[in-house]
Protein backbone atom coordinates (compact mmCIF):
# COMPACT_ATOMS: atom_id res chain seq x y z
CA UNK A 1 0.00 0.00 0.00
CA UNK A 2 1.59 3.12 -1.48
CA UNK A 3 0.50 5.61 1.81
CA UNK A 4 1.84 3.44 4.48
CA UNK A 5 5.12 3.06 2.76
CA UNK A 6 5.04 7.02 2.23
CA UNK A 7 4.00 7.52 5.64
CA UNK A 8 6.94 4.99 6.92
CA UNK A 9 10.12 6.75 5.21
CA UNK A 10 8.24 10.34 6.56
CA UNK A 11 7.55 9.21 9.51
CA UNK A 12 9.37 5.97 11.14
CA UNK A 13 12.21 6.07 13.30
CA UNK A 14 14.63 3.10 12.11
CA UNK A 15 16.53 2.57 15.91
CA UNK A 16 18.30 -0.56 14.70
CA UNK A 17 18.19 -2.79 11.67
CA UNK A 18 15.40 -4.88 12.90
CA UNK A 19 13.40 -1.99 15.13
CA UNK A 20 11.45 0.47 13.78
CA UNK A 21 9.37 2.95 15.50
CA UNK A 22 6.03 3.90 14.02
CA UNK A 23 5.06 5.74 17.27
CA UNK A 24 4.19 9.23 15.62
CA UNK A 25 1.43 7.57 13.41
CA UNK A 26 0.08 3.92 14.39
CA UNK A 27 1.09 2.73 17.78
CA UNK A 28 0.62 5.50 20.11
CA UNK A 29 -0.55 8.88 18.44
CA UNK A 30 -2.50 6.83 15.69
CA UNK A 31 -3.94 8.77 12.35
CA UNK A 32 -7.40 7.19 11.91
CA UNK A 33 -7.56 8.94 8.39
CA UNK A 34 -4.45 6.22 7.58
CA UNK A 35 -6.21 3.33 9.24
CA UNK A 36 -9.41 3.95 7.66
CA UNK A 37 -7.32 3.25 4.10
CA UNK A 38 -6.06 0.28 5.89
CA UNK A 39 -8.88 -1.35 6.40
CA UNK A 40 -10.73 -0.69 3.14
CA UNK A 41 -7.30 -2.33 1.58
CA UNK A 42 -7.83 -5.51 3.31
CA UNK A 43 -11.87 -5.40 2.89
CA UNK A 44 -10.93 -5.38 -1.05
CA UNK A 45 -8.81 -8.75 -0.38
CA UNK A 46 -10.68 -10.52 1.87
CA UNK A 47 -14.05 -9.33 1.53
CA UNK A 48 -16.27 -11.71 -0.27
CA UNK A 49 -14.24 -14.90 2.59
CA UNK A 50 -17.41 -14.65 5.09
CA UNK A 51 -15.25 -13.20 7.74
CA UNK A 52 -17.61 -13.15 10.77
CA UNK A 53 -14.83 -11.94 13.03
CA UNK A 54 -12.15 -9.24 13.55
CA UNK A 55 -9.13 -11.13 16.06
CA UNK A 56 -6.50 -9.37 17.41
CA UNK A 57 -4.01 -8.96 20.55
CA UNK A 58 -3.81 -5.96 23.04
CA UNK A 59 -2.40 -3.39 22.56
CA UNK A 60 -1.32 -2.09 19.59
CA UNK A 61 -3.38 -4.05 17.05
CA UNK A 62 -7.31 -3.36 18.75
CA UNK A 63 -6.81 0.17 17.40
CA UNK A 64 -6.29 -1.13 13.61
CA UNK A 65 -8.68 -3.92 14.27
CA UNK A 66 -10.75 -1.35 15.27
CA UNK A 67 -11.23 0.19 12.45
CA UNK A 68 -11.12 -3.12 9.97
CA UNK A 69 -14.04 -4.34 12.30
CA UNK A 70 -15.84 -1.51 11.61
CA UNK A 71 -15.37 -1.75 7.74
CA UNK A 72 -16.22 -5.21 7.64
CA UNK A 73 -19.51 -4.63 9.96
CA UNK A 74 -18.37 -7.55 12.13
CA UNK A 75 -17.34 -7.84 15.89
CA UNK A 76 -13.91 -7.22 17.15
CA UNK A 77 -12.22 -9.60 19.09
CA UNK A 78 -8.95 -9.10 21.23
CA UNK A 79 -6.78 -11.72 23.13
CA UNK A 80 -5.37 -10.80 26.19
CA UNK A 81 -2.24 -10.78 27.59
CA UNK A 82 -0.80 -12.05 30.93
CA UNK A 83 2.29 -12.49 32.09
CA UNK A 84 0.61 -16.25 34.02
CA UNK A 85 -1.71 -18.65 33.30
CA UNK A 86 -4.17 -18.91 35.04
CA UNK A 87 -5.87 -22.53 34.00
CA UNK A 88 -9.29 -21.01 33.84
CA UNK A 89 -11.65 -23.64 31.87
CA UNK A 90 -13.57 -21.04 30.12
CA UNK A 91 -10.15 -19.68 28.10
CA UNK A 92 -8.64 -20.95 24.87
CA UNK A 93 -4.56 -19.86 26.15
CA UNK A 94 -1.71 -19.72 23.90
CA UNK A 95 2.02 -19.39 25.06
CA UNK A 96 4.02 -15.95 23.26
CA UNK A 97 7.30 -14.96 23.70
CA UNK A 98 8.23 -11.29 22.94
CA UNK A 99 11.60 -10.71 21.62
CA UNK A 100 11.14 -6.80 22.36
CA UNK A 101 10.31 -7.32 25.95
CA UNK A 102 12.13 -10.42 26.11
CA UNK A 103 9.55 -12.53 28.13
CA UNK A 104 6.80 -14.50 27.52
CA UNK A 105 3.30 -13.81 27.65
CA UNK A 106 0.12 -15.95 27.35
CA UNK A 107 -2.63 -14.54 25.94
CA UNK A 108 -6.19 -15.89 26.45
CA UNK A 109 -9.57 -15.77 24.74
CA UNK A 110 -12.89 -16.84 26.79
CA UNK A 111 -14.54 -19.74 25.15
CA UNK A 112 -17.57 -18.23 24.54
CA UNK A 113 -15.88 -15.89 22.34
CA UNK A 114 -14.58 -18.10 19.81
CA UNK A 115 -16.08 -21.46 18.09
CA UNK A 116 -16.12 -23.23 15.23
CA UNK A 117 -18.24 -21.68 13.33
CA UNK A 118 -16.18 -18.67 13.16
CA UNK A 119 -14.47 -17.42 9.79
CA UNK A 120 -11.75 -15.26 11.90
CA UNK A 121 -9.47 -12.68 10.01
CA UNK A 122 -6.56 -12.02 11.95
CA UNK A 123 -5.42 -8.36 12.11
CA UNK A 124 -1.84 -6.92 13.80
CA UNK A 125 0.47 -4.11 13.83
CA UNK A 126 3.67 -5.94 13.46
CA UNK A 127 4.75 -8.94 11.88
CA UNK A 128 8.61 -10.01 12.43
CA UNK A 129 9.11 -13.31 14.33
CA UNK A 130 5.27 -14.21 13.98
CA UNK A 131 4.75 -15.26 17.44
CA UNK A 132 1.98 -13.19 17.95
CA UNK A 133 0.15 -14.71 14.93
CA UNK A 134 1.01 -18.15 15.72
CA UNK A 135 -0.88 -17.71 19.16
CA UNK A 136 -3.25 -15.71 17.39
CA UNK A 137 -3.79 -19.19 15.05
CA UNK A 138 -3.22 -21.05 18.28
CA UNK A 139 -6.53 -19.72 19.50
CA UNK A 140 -8.26 -20.33 16.66
CA UNK A 141 -7.19 -23.68 16.01
CA UNK A 142 -8.17 -24.56 20.22
CA UNK A 143 -11.39 -23.06 19.16
CA UNK A 144 -12.36 -24.76 15.57
CA UNK A 145 -12.81 -21.44 14.02
CA UNK A 146 -11.48 -21.03 10.07
CA UNK A 147 -8.61 -18.41 10.06
CA UNK A 148 -9.69 -16.69 6.61
CA UNK A 149 -6.36 -14.67 6.73
CA UNK A 150 -3.97 -12.88 8.42
CA UNK A 151 -3.98 -8.76 7.22
CA UNK A 152 -0.14 -6.79 8.67
CA UNK A 153 0.64 -3.39 8.46
CA UNK A 154 4.29 -4.09 8.43
CA UNK A 155 5.76 -7.19 7.88
CA UNK A 156 9.79 -7.18 8.26
CA UNK A 157 10.53 -9.47 5.44
CA UNK A 158 13.66 -10.16 6.58
CA UNK A 159 12.55 -11.60 9.44
CA UNK A 160 10.97 -14.45 7.33
CA UNK A 161 7.75 -15.04 9.31
CA UNK A 162 5.87 -14.09 6.81
CA UNK A 163 7.34 -16.05 4.00
CA UNK A 164 7.17 -19.34 6.49
CA UNK A 165 3.72 -18.53 6.93
CA UNK A 166 2.92 -18.11 3.29
CA UNK A 167 4.68 -21.30 2.18
CA UNK A 168 1.73 -22.87 4.62
CA UNK A 169 -0.78 -21.69 2.33
CA UNK A 170 -2.22 -18.80 4.78
CA UNK A 171 -3.16 -15.90 3.05
CA UNK A 172 -1.16 -13.06 4.91
CA UNK A 173 -1.66 -9.26 3.51
CA UNK A 174 0.92 -7.35 4.75
CA UNK A 175 0.11 -3.47 3.60
CA UNK A 176 3.75 -2.73 3.46
CA UNK A 177 7.09 -5.40 3.87
CA UNK A 178 10.53 -4.07 4.34
CA UNK A 179 13.01 -6.21 3.49
CA UNK A 180 15.65 -4.25 4.44
CA UNK A 181 16.49 -0.98 6.47
CA UNK A 182 19.17 1.28 7.66
CA UNK A 183 19.80 2.91 10.86
CA UNK A 184 23.01 4.74 9.68
CA UNK A 185 21.74 5.90 5.73
CA UNK A 186 17.78 6.00 7.18
CA UNK A 187 17.00 3.63 3.60
CA UNK A 188 14.38 1.71 3.93
CA UNK A 189 13.70 -0.83 0.99
CA UNK A 190 10.29 -2.10 0.26
CA UNK A 191 9.37 -5.11 -1.32
CA UNK B 1 -27.91 6.70 26.05
CA UNK B 2 -30.91 4.19 25.73
CA UNK B 3 -29.27 1.51 23.47
CA UNK B 4 -26.39 1.11 25.67
CA UNK B 5 -28.11 0.83 28.44
CA UNK B 6 -30.22 -1.81 26.85
CA UNK B 7 -27.13 -3.50 26.08
CA UNK B 8 -25.70 -3.76 29.80
CA UNK B 9 -29.07 -5.21 31.06
CA UNK B 10 -29.28 -7.73 28.84
CA UNK B 11 -25.39 -8.75 28.37
CA UNK B 12 -23.82 -7.35 31.65
CA UNK B 13 -22.27 -9.75 33.99
CA UNK B 14 -22.92 -8.45 37.70
CA UNK B 15 -20.24 -9.89 39.66
CA UNK B 16 -20.84 -7.94 42.55
CA UNK B 17 -22.22 -4.53 43.99
CA UNK B 18 -19.61 -2.96 42.34
CA UNK B 19 -18.06 -4.86 39.74
CA UNK B 20 -19.54 -5.41 36.19
CA UNK B 21 -18.17 -7.77 33.31
CA UNK B 22 -19.01 -6.07 30.03
CA UNK B 23 -16.73 -8.33 28.36
CA UNK B 24 -18.97 -9.73 25.54
CA UNK B 25 -20.16 -6.50 23.94
CA UNK B 26 -17.43 -3.86 25.08
CA UNK B 27 -14.53 -5.21 26.57
CA UNK B 28 -13.38 -8.54 25.17
CA UNK B 29 -15.75 -9.18 22.12
CA UNK B 30 -16.55 -5.42 20.75
CA UNK B 31 -19.77 -4.82 19.00
CA UNK B 32 -18.53 -2.32 16.65
CA UNK B 33 -22.01 -0.68 15.51
CA UNK B 34 -22.95 0.23 19.39
CA UNK B 35 -19.17 1.45 19.35
CA UNK B 36 -20.18 4.00 16.03
CA UNK B 37 -23.41 4.80 18.19
CA UNK B 38 -21.54 5.86 21.25
CA UNK B 39 -19.03 7.68 19.03
CA UNK B 40 -21.56 9.84 17.44
CA UNK B 41 -23.76 10.75 20.98
CA UNK B 42 -20.02 12.22 21.57
CA UNK B 43 -19.70 13.88 18.61
CA UNK B 44 -23.35 15.38 19.31
CA UNK B 45 -22.00 16.75 22.60
CA UNK B 46 -18.64 17.94 21.88
CA UNK B 47 -18.45 18.80 18.32
CA UNK B 48 -18.59 22.44 18.35
CA UNK B 49 -15.91 23.21 20.78
CA UNK B 50 -12.85 22.55 18.63
CA UNK B 51 -11.80 19.14 19.94
CA UNK B 52 -8.49 17.98 17.98
CA UNK B 53 -7.18 14.79 19.68
CA UNK B 54 -8.62 12.26 21.43
CA UNK B 55 -6.67 10.70 24.34
CA UNK B 56 -7.14 7.70 26.00
CA UNK B 57 -5.36 5.12 27.72
CA UNK B 58 -4.61 1.19 26.93
CA UNK B 59 -5.78 -1.72 26.92
CA UNK B 60 -9.83 -1.29 27.47
CA UNK B 61 -10.12 2.08 26.12
CA UNK B 62 -8.69 2.01 22.65
CA UNK B 63 -11.28 0.33 20.55
CA UNK B 64 -13.95 2.92 21.74
CA UNK B 65 -11.53 5.96 21.43
CA UNK B 66 -10.41 4.98 17.77
CA UNK B 67 -14.20 4.96 17.07
CA UNK B 68 -14.56 8.52 18.28
CA UNK B 69 -11.58 9.68 16.68
CA UNK B 70 -12.69 8.58 13.31
CA UNK B 71 -16.01 10.53 13.80
CA UNK B 72 -14.44 13.22 15.14
CA UNK B 73 -11.64 13.10 12.08
CA UNK B 74 -8.95 13.66 14.37
CA UNK B 75 -5.75 11.80 15.89
CA UNK B 76 -6.19 9.41 18.61
CA UNK B 77 -2.92 9.66 21.04
CA UNK B 78 -2.98 6.68 24.08
CA UNK B 79 -1.18 6.98 26.68
CA UNK B 80 0.65 3.46 27.70
CA UNK B 81 1.16 1.70 30.68
CA UNK B 82 4.37 0.28 32.42
CA UNK B 83 4.74 -0.51 36.29
CA UNK B 84 7.65 1.72 36.57
CA UNK B 85 8.91 4.89 35.86
CA UNK B 86 11.42 5.09 33.59
CA UNK B 87 11.93 8.36 33.77
CA UNK B 88 12.31 9.72 30.88
CA UNK B 89 12.74 12.99 30.05
CA UNK B 90 10.89 12.68 26.73
CA UNK B 91 7.59 11.44 28.58
CA UNK B 92 5.32 13.26 30.25
CA UNK B 93 3.98 10.60 33.67
CA UNK B 94 1.64 10.10 35.80
CA UNK B 95 0.53 7.60 38.28
CA UNK B 96 -2.67 5.53 38.49
CA UNK B 97 -3.72 3.24 40.68
CA UNK B 98 -5.49 -0.12 39.46
CA UNK B 99 -8.38 -0.91 42.00
CA UNK B 100 -8.95 -3.59 40.32
CA UNK B 101 -5.61 -5.34 39.86
CA UNK B 102 -4.50 -3.48 43.25
CA UNK B 103 -1.36 -2.24 42.02
CA UNK B 104 0.12 1.20 40.82
CA UNK B 105 1.29 2.14 37.48
CA UNK B 106 2.74 4.71 35.55
CA UNK B 107 1.16 5.85 32.24
CA UNK B 108 3.00 7.74 29.87
CA UNK B 109 2.57 9.66 26.88
CA UNK B 110 5.74 10.95 24.23
CA UNK B 111 6.08 14.68 24.82
CA UNK B 112 5.95 15.36 21.09
CA UNK B 113 2.24 14.54 20.72
CA UNK B 114 0.78 16.10 23.21
CA UNK B 115 1.32 20.00 23.22
CA UNK B 116 -0.22 23.02 24.59
CA UNK B 117 -2.07 23.71 21.63
CA UNK B 118 -3.98 20.47 21.92
CA UNK B 119 -7.93 21.03 22.81
CA UNK B 120 -8.44 17.27 24.00
CA UNK B 121 -11.62 14.69 24.16
CA UNK B 122 -10.71 12.06 27.15
CA UNK B 123 -12.60 8.41 26.53
CA UNK B 124 -12.81 5.61 28.85
CA UNK B 125 -14.57 2.46 28.97
CA UNK B 126 -15.45 2.77 32.83
CA UNK B 127 -15.88 5.78 35.42
CA UNK B 128 -15.65 4.23 38.86
CA UNK B 129 -12.67 6.17 41.32
CA UNK B 130 -11.33 8.53 38.91
CA UNK B 131 -7.75 7.26 38.88
CA UNK B 132 -7.22 6.59 34.75
CA UNK B 133 -9.36 10.07 34.08
CA UNK B 134 -7.46 11.57 36.65
CA UNK B 135 -4.30 10.40 34.86
CA UNK B 136 -4.82 11.16 31.64
CA UNK B 137 -6.00 15.12 33.00
CA UNK B 138 -2.68 14.98 34.88
CA UNK B 139 -0.41 14.68 31.35
CA UNK B 140 -2.70 16.86 29.44
CA UNK B 141 -1.61 19.58 32.33
CA UNK B 142 1.53 18.87 32.28
CA UNK B 143 1.79 19.74 28.26
CA UNK B 144 -0.45 22.57 28.76
CA UNK B 145 -3.24 20.96 26.97
CA UNK B 146 -6.94 21.46 27.34
CA UNK B 147 -9.60 19.06 28.28
CA UNK B 148 -12.27 20.00 26.57
CA UNK B 149 -14.35 17.04 28.46
CA UNK B 150 -14.65 13.25 28.82
CA UNK B 151 -16.39 11.05 27.35
CA UNK B 152 -17.27 7.59 29.56
CA UNK B 153 -19.16 4.49 28.52
CA UNK B 154 -20.54 3.35 31.71
CA UNK B 155 -19.97 5.86 34.99
CA UNK B 156 -20.54 3.63 38.15
CA UNK B 157 -22.56 6.19 39.73
CA UNK B 158 -22.24 5.06 42.84
CA UNK B 159 -18.42 5.65 43.23
CA UNK B 160 -18.68 9.58 43.05
CA UNK B 161 -15.90 10.02 40.83
CA UNK B 162 -18.25 11.65 38.47
CA UNK B 163 -19.78 13.85 40.66
CA UNK B 164 -16.66 15.22 42.22
CA UNK B 165 -15.08 15.67 38.63
CA UNK B 166 -18.19 17.52 37.41
CA UNK B 167 -18.64 19.81 41.00
CA UNK B 168 -14.92 20.93 40.00
CA UNK B 169 -16.49 22.50 36.71
CA UNK B 170 -15.36 19.39 34.03
CA UNK B 171 -17.96 18.30 31.51
CA UNK B 172 -17.97 14.74 31.97
CA UNK B 173 -20.30 13.12 29.68
CA UNK B 174 -21.13 9.13 30.56
CA UNK B 175 -23.98 7.23 28.03
CA UNK B 176 -25.01 4.70 31.48
CA UNK B 177 -24.68 6.24 34.79
CA UNK B 178 -25.43 3.42 37.23
CA UNK B 179 -26.75 4.18 40.22
CA UNK B 180 -27.43 0.94 41.96
CA UNK B 181 -26.91 -2.93 40.76
CA UNK B 182 -27.43 -6.44 42.84
CA UNK B 183 -25.79 -9.10 42.14
CA UNK B 184 -28.38 -11.16 43.20
CA UNK B 185 -31.67 -10.21 41.82
CA UNK B 186 -29.36 -8.70 39.00
CA UNK B 187 -31.01 -5.46 38.87
CA UNK B 188 -29.52 -2.11 37.57
CA UNK B 189 -30.83 1.19 38.57
CA UNK B 190 -29.49 3.36 36.20
CA UNK B 191 -29.49 7.38 36.87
Amino acid sequence: MKKLEEYIKANGQIISDDILKVDNFLNQLVDVNLLSEMAHTWYEEFKNQGVNKILTIEASGIAIATMVASVFKVPLLFAKKSKTTNMSNNLYQAKVFSFTHQKENVIAVDKSYLTKDDKVLIIDDFLANGQAVLGLMELARQAGANVIGVGIAIEKGFQKAGDMLRSKGFNIKSLAIIDKMDPSSKEIIFR
